[in-house]
């Protein structure tokens, strides 16, 4: 249990994508065999994407656009993690470290539950940090209760890093 | 006044769900005579139901799912503040204590202006923290304008308990 | 770099505007020549909106309904920085400061990255507080992906003041 560091600060991210039938799906850092994928210049990986704005957004250092240059060559079908990791090292580079985040998704495929606990585990481990993971439908209702798209909410908690490298100046 | 403990975490959780003329409104913890209600396996309750999501997150617990299992027999119609008071209970047994929540409720109705007050004392007698609750509208766009469902997204944060029963070791 | 006062908290806001062709947009305290303005009694500014319902939430302070009054005469047509600036005098009033507030925008247009850094700043001083802007879309989904309207989700932490005028009774 680490006490908050002082400049403790929250940041939002919200991150939209199409089913692609088509394309394998991945989400929360996992591969979802049988499974519609995520439409998207990358691998469409909605949670890593709110993930990483969520943490940019908290420590005041930008959005995804700007991190990965969506269209850039290079980044199509880019595994969606590698902009996690690439966001946390613009937070330490800056002196920011994340504190937890929570993610809501919100669409009708797949079925969440049954891995969760495994998809929390490997975005903790990528983050550094607790990473919740929720899901939930829309009673039918809207472009992710139709089956239309997935939606992910995250909210982060980041705060100044203390110590270490940084304490005897 | 009391100063956050270390520790401190955030959580989110998203409810939505659609009218149903025929069954009575519950929300945020008050009957809503004349509403019309909220469909739902429980007494479909959006605001209690993104509370103990966005409860639950911070404290990374897991999600309403596992914590009241919606098939189950006897959660048919069931107060939804009971589910509250299930997910506060099991944030004390793992050392958690919210510090506040904040509902944003989206939808044409009920008209939640008028009760606002009312619902905020029920909801943070209720969890033992401040509870805010603010609605809006769509400008009759999307699921929520035309009238078909509400929406309710919950930001909450939550600290490690400290003193009390754990300080004399 | 300030350390976190003791009573910190967090508040959400989400804020929808249909799109007018017929009116100028103001979106995040910034005017948008040659973009399709919003719709509302005031200058429908959708990100100062939610960054007042998120600043309100938090401090348990209400709503902007209740703060500004929409059906008031005075109001048509008003800047809604204005209405940010009302929020702070009652935070202030309280005895409340923002630590910093995060705004995730939807919607198709106007092309938000061009000037994200400007609005961040504009906003940042308007709130004397670290203002984070992202905007995305909706892979053509929903409402705000068929350019009916735009959405503002906003996150804020506030906090005790401490010290200054207080300290010396």
């Amino acid at each position: 249990m680490s006490s908050p560091g002082p400049g403790t600060r929250v940041g939002t991210g919200v991150d939209v994508h199409a089913y692609d039938a088509g394309s394998p799906l991945r989400l929360a850092g996992l591969d979802w065999p049988g499974e519609p994928g995520l439409s998207g210049h990358s691998d469409g990986d909605a949670v890593c994407h709110a993930v990483v704005d969520a943490l940019l957004a908290a420590a005041g250092l930008g959005d995804i656009g700007e991190l990965v240059g969506v269209d850039e060559p290079g980044t199509e079908g880019a595994a969606s993690t590698g902009f996690v990791r690439l966001a946390l090292a613009r937070l330490d580079a800056e002196g920011w470290r994340p504190v937890n985040v929570s993610v809501q998704i919100i669409g009708q495929r797949p079925r969440f539950s049954a891995r969760r606990a495994e998809a929390q585990r490997v975005m903790s481990e990528l983050v550094g940090a607790p990473v919740s993971l929720g899901a939930t439908t829309t009673d039918h209702l809207g472009f992710t209760g139709r089956g239309e798209g997935l939606a992910a909410i995250a909210t982060a908690l980041v705060e100044r890093r203390t110590g270490g490298s940084e304490a005897p100046v």
